[in-house]
């Protein structure tokens, strides 16, 4: 069998990392289904995570790893963790705690739909996009 | 306002594309909530898939513009598009035609678990793993 139908077929754990060491991670709620949220891990996010049953990432802009709700207290328990056919992405379903998965203050990161079938730049439409919680507060470092 | 404050709250449509020109595409099964495919977009890809409301991706591998569904006829029908806060990822929420979404075979490429709370490597369970049509008459070239 060739390496592809191997790493499609076999059920040994063999993760691919992109050139930054990274694999993609989408989120979605255990009970909604909802996208909440697609984040970056590397090896030791992944294995973390694996380990310890709550998400932790990477984060691309700050160069580090991240334990998701470490201040603002939102973790995520993983319901279920996915890989996909080719090992290079992931899927967490999660149960999100407290009121969201978004640093802007939603429970979504996808709170905004682009409209279909028009030509040319349309503007975004708002869906969902309520603020749940008050990110200047959650993520004020405690004193 | 800052740049990241706009880019965030604003309604203006402004899809940021990685340094390969590229940004990720999470696919879900409108029907279900289940995570089909994550796969990516260049700005053709992105323009094609709002104009036509059919899925269009980038193939990494084949470097190369692709239609979902173009041999297969598993064509996905976009029910709704939503960009993330930062802009750099969009969610599809589609009706997909035909069997499955996967290559292998399968409704969805996430069709493996990876065991949670075991350390050192744990073998992966198959979970919705039966293929539902044939890969190799699906992606046959018709003669």
């Amino acid at each position: 069998m060739s390496p592809a139908h191997d790493l499609e077929e076999n059920l040994a754990f063999t993760p691919k990392f992109d050139a930054n060491g990274l694999m993609t991670a989408v989120v979605t709620d255990a009970k909604s289904g909802d996208v909440l949220m697609v984040a970056h891990m590397n090896e030791e996010a992944l294995r973390k995570t694996i380990a310890t049953g709550e998400a932790w990432y990477f984060s691309r802009s700050r160069k580090a790893l991240w334990k998701k709700g470490e201040t603002s207290g939102h973790v995520q328990h993983v319901v279920e963790l996915r890989v996909d056919c080719d090992q290079d992405a992931v899927w967490l379903r999660v149960d999100q705690q407290g009121a969201g998965a978004c640093h802007t203050g939603r429970r979504s990161c996808f709170y905004r739909a682009v409209p279909l079938g028009k030509s040319g730049a349309a503007a975004l439409e708002f869906r969902d996009a309520d603020k749940t919680f008050d990110p200047d507060l959650a993520y004020k470092p405690k004193l």
